[in-house]
C-alpha cells in the first residue's frame, strides 16, 4: 500500500502519507494535510519498482521489516519494542492514532540524508560495569535517535570487563567480579548483532598506554613499576613503553581484538598519560638516553603511539585517537581520525582548524561530554553546538566527519544511565543528522523534542523529563 | 537469642551483638571484635523482660518484626524486601555474612536516639505524576535512612492528582489524565498505611493562595480573574481573597483533607504569591480598599492566610507554611510552624534567627534542595550543613524541629526519581539523625555511605553510584 525506497544509508526518499513531527528533523520534509488512514490487517511494505531486482537478498531490511510493524502499530502486538533502519524509524514517527484507536498518517514528501557520517555515543564499561541489558537498551534509543556508532570505552583503569580469548587472565584478574562483571565473547557478540540490524556500528576503544591500571593485574610485566629513590614503590604507571615485551603483549592482544570487531575503526586511546612513573623508572630513564629523547617524555608517548597505530594499521584498521597523541606529535599517519575531547568552544575549534589543517578527520567529542549534568534544561547547550563554526577552508570543514556523546561512568551505572542519557544525548542527534539551518532554534525543536521523548517512553527507554507535564502513554513502555 | 529494647521513637538501646556500619551513624556505637553466629532456623525477636508487658499488643512492632526476617537473611527469603523502624533497620545494617553464607554479628553496645524529629522529604506529585509504586518504594527508601515524614506536595500549578470525595471535579479537570494520573480516596491510604507501617508520618500540603491555577479547572470562582485594561483577559491569577466563597469552598476542603490525612500536622504552603493579578482586578481592589490595606497587597495575603490557618486551626491541626508568609507578616499565630526554603546559608540562618527569636518552630529545607543536581558528589554539600549554626539562644535552637530533603518535580518523575533521590538526600538523614560531633568529616562518612548505597541497591532501591566501584549484591534488587 505504501512504497518506501531508499532506505539505505545516505541519500533516502520517502513517499509516504504522514503527519507528525520527527526527530531528528529530516533534511527536507514536506507534510500535507490530506490525511490516509492505515489499516493493520493490510498493511505492507515492498520496494519500488527500481529498487525491487537490488533490495531482493537484502535480509537486514527484511528483517528490519518484520520488526518495524509493532511499533507502528502498539496496541496490536506485545513484547518487546523493536528498532528500525533511519528510514524506518521516520516513517514510524509519522504514523499517529486517532482517539478512536485508528491510525492515519499525512501524506508526507521526505528527502534525507545525515549531515555527519560519524554520529556516536561513548558508553563507559570500566569505571561502573553496565549489565548487557543496558547497553542493548541504549541500542535501542541510539536507533531511534539515529546515532550510528557505538564507541564502546569497554576497559579503563578501574576494570577490564573484556573477556580475551588469549589473555584470559586480565579479566579474570582485572575485572570487578571475574563471573559477574564481565562482558564474555558471547556477549560481545550479541551486542555487535544487536547494533548491527540497527544500522549501528560498533567501534571499540582499548586505550594505552595510559588508564590500563586494570590490564596490569592480569598481565604482569606490562605496566611501568614506579620507584621511589632507587626501589620500586610498588604501584605501576603506563605501559612500559621502554620494554619489547609491550609490544609483543600489544600485537597479539590488538591482533584478538580487532578480529572479533569487524568495524573498519579501532580506538587506541592515548589520552592523559602521567610521565611521573616514567620519569622514575631507571629503564625508562636508560631507554630515554638510548632513543635520544633527551628529557621529552611527549617523545616517548609519541615513539609509544606510533608503534600501536602501525601495528593496528597492519591489522587494517583504521585508527582513532584521542587529540592529545597529536598535540604532541603533529606527524602521525595522515589516516588517524583525532577524537577532540578537551575545552571550551574556543578551544575546540582552534584544536579543530589545527587538525584538519594538518589533513587529519575529526571527530567532535568535547561539546558533548553530558555525563557532566547541570541543573535545568541543559540539552540546549549541546544542541547549539555548530561543529563547522570554526576557521578553516571548505576542504577542512569536510575533514570533520561528525561527533560523538560521551557518557563516562565515574557516576553513571544501569541505576541512572537511561535517564542521564535520554532525552539529552537526543540534542546532538539532531545537530549531527539534520541541516543546520533549519534547526537553529532549540525554542523551535522544544515540543518536538517533547514529543520524542515521549516516544522513547512508550517504546521502553527510561526518558526523564524536559519539564512539568506527562506523556499520553506514560509509563507504559517502562 | 537477641533482645531489643525500646524500639520505639525517642531513647532507644539495643543490645545486639554484630560488626558493620550503619547510616546514618547511631548515637553511640561500639562495635566489639567479638563475633557472633546467627542462625536464620534459630533466631527469634522478644522483648526484655523490663518492656514485655507494655509491648505485648504492639502490632506495629509485631508486624515490623515479621517484615524484618527477609531483609537480615535474604538468601533465605524471596519476595519485596520489607522495611524496619529505626532499631531494627540499624541492626539489620549490622548483620554480616561470611563468604560461605554464613551470618553473623559481632558483639556491639548502641544507645540511639535522632538529633532532630522531623526528618523529611517532599515529593512533588503535580509538576509530574508519580505513579503509586514510585512513591511505595521512595517510603520503603526512607525508612531505610530513617527519614520519618513524607511531605507529599500533592497537588500544584500544573495539576491536581487528589481525588476528592467532596470535589471530585478538582481532579478530574484539573490532573492530568482524569483516571490514570490521580491519586483516589484508596490510593492514599496505602500511602498512609505503607508510611505508618515504617514508622513515617504523611503530612500533606495543599498550597494556597499561589500555586493553584490546577484548582482552577475544576472549581470555578475560585481563582482571581486577572484583568487587562477593564475587562477580563481570560486568564486567572491565585485564590480570590476578595471573594467569600473563597473561604467558603476551603473550609469545605480542608475539613474533606485533614480527616483523609490523619498526621497533626498540616502544610498550608503560602509561597510564591504574584500579586499582579490582584492588582488588575477591580473587585480585589475594592476589598483592599474596604479593608484599608492601602496598596499593601502582603496585607492581603496575610488576610487570607490567617483566614486559612484560623480554619486549619479549627480542624485541630498544626500549621506549617512557608516562610513567605512570615517574612510578610509577622504576626502569625505562634504554633504555627515556618518553612525554610529561601537562599543561601547566610540568609537561611539569619531567617533562621528571626524565626525563633519570634518564638516559632521552624523546619530547615532551604539547603536541601537537591531537585538542583550538580556534577560530581554533591552530597557533599548537603552533608556539610549545620542546621543549629546560627545566632541564637539554646532556647532558639530548640525550636529547630529538623529539616527536609525536597524533591521538586520540573525535571523529575518516575523515569529519574529513584536515583536523582538515593543516595544523595542519606547525607541529609545523617545530618538529622546523627550527632553532629561524631559526623563532621563527608571524607569520613564517605566509605559507609558507599556500602550503605550498595545497601539501597541490594533492597531494591535504584540509588546510583557516588564513585567509580561495584557492589557485591549489585543489580540483584533492582
Amino acid at each position: 500500500m505504501q512504497s518506501i525506497s531508499h532506505l539505505c544509508r545516505g541519500s533516502c526518499t520517502l513517499h509516504i502519507f504522514c503527519v507528525e513531527s520527527v526527530w531528528p528533523l529530516p533534511q527536507k520534509l514536506a507534510i500535507s494535510e490530506e490525511r490516509y488512514p492505515l489499516s493493520p490487517t493490510h498493511f505492507n511494505f515492498y520496494y519500488g519498482e527500481d529498487q525491487a531486482s537490488i533490495m531482493k537478498d537484502c535480509s537486514l531490511l527484511d528483517s528490519a521489516f518484520t520488526r518495524y510493524f509493532p511499533l507502528i502499530f502498539p496496541d496490536l502486538t506485545s513484547g518487546n519494542p523493536p528498532t528500525t533502519l533511519p528510514g524506518l524509524e521516520t516513517f514510524s514517527q509519522l504514523v499517529q492514532q486517532e482517539e478512536d484507536g485508528t491510525y492515519f498518517i499525512n501524506k508526507t514528501e521526505i528527502e534525507d540524508f545525515p549531515s555527519f557520517q560519524y554520529r556516536g555515543i561513548l558508553l563507559d564499561t570500566s569505571r561502573h560495569f553496565l549489565p548487557l541489558k543496558a547497553i542493548l537498551n541504549t541500542l535501542d534509543a541510539m536507533a531511534y535517535s539515529k546515532f550510528n556508532v557505538f564507541h564502546w570505552h569497554i576497559v579503563d583503569d578501574p576494570s577490564f570487563p573484556y573477556q580475551s580469548r588469549t589473555f584470559p587472565d586480565l579479566s579474570s584478574k582485572g575485572a570487578y567480579h571475574p563471573m559477574s562483571h564481565i562482558y564474555t565473547q558471547s556477549d560481545v557478540r550479541r551486542v555487535l548483532t544487536h547494533a548491527r540490524l540497527r544500522g549501528i556500528r560498533v567501534i571499540p576503544e582499548f586505550d594505552s598506554p595510559g588508564h590500563t591500571q586494570s590490564w596490569g593485574k592480569g598481565q604482569p610485566n606490562l605496566l611501568t613499576p614506579c620507584y621511589k629513590g632507587s626501589s620500586p614503590s610498588g604501584t605501576f604507571g603506563p605501559i612500559n613503553p621502554a620494554s619489547a615485551l609491550s609490544y609483543i603483549f600489544m600485537s597479539q592482544f590488538l591482533k584478538e581484538v580487532t578480529s572479533v570487531f569487524p568495524d573498519p575503526y579501532f580506538h587506541l586511546g592515548g589520552d592523559e598519560v602521567n610521565f611521573s612513573c616514567w620519569q622514575s623508572n631507571p629503564d625508562v630513564r636508560a631507554f630515554m638516553q638510548k632513543m635520544g629523547f633527551g628529557k621529552d617524555y611527549t617523545k616517548l608517548e609519541s615513539f609509544y603511539m606510533e608503534n600501536i597505530v602501525n601495528i593496528t594499521s597492519n591489522l587494517n584498521k583504521t585508527s582513532i585517537v584521542w587529540q592529545d597523541v597529536f598535540d604532541y606529535h603533529e606527524r602521525i599517519p595522515k589516516d588517524t581520525i583525532l577524537h577532540i575531547w578537551k575545552g571550551l568552544p574556543a578551544q575546540y575549534k582552534a584544536e579543530t582548524s589545527r587538525m584538519t589543517k594538518a589533513g587529519h578527520r575529526v571527530l567532535l567529542g568535547a561539546p558533548w561530554y553530558i555525563n557532566h549534568i547541570a541543573y535545568g534544561q541543559d540539552w540546549r547547550i549541546s544542541y547549539n553546538v555548530q561543529p563547522l563554526n570554526f576557521s578553516g577552508t571548505e576542504e577542512q570543514k569536510k575533514l570533520v566527519i561528525g561527533g560523538e556523546v560521551s557518557m563516562w561512568g565515574e557516576y553513571v551505572d544501569a541505576t541512572n544511565l537511561s535517564p542521564r542519557l535520554w532525552p539529552r544525548a537526543c540534542a546532538a542527534a539532531e545537530r549531527l543528522w539534520s541541516d543546520e539551518s533549519q534547526t537553529r532554534s532549540a525554542e523551535a525543536a522544544f515540543p518536538r523534542l517533547q514529543a520524542f521523548r515521549c516516544s522513547l517512553l512508550r517504546r521502553g527507554v527510561r526518558a526523564e523529563p524536559l519539564s512539568p507535564g506527562h506523556c499520553s502513554d506514560e509509563y507504559r513502555g517502562i
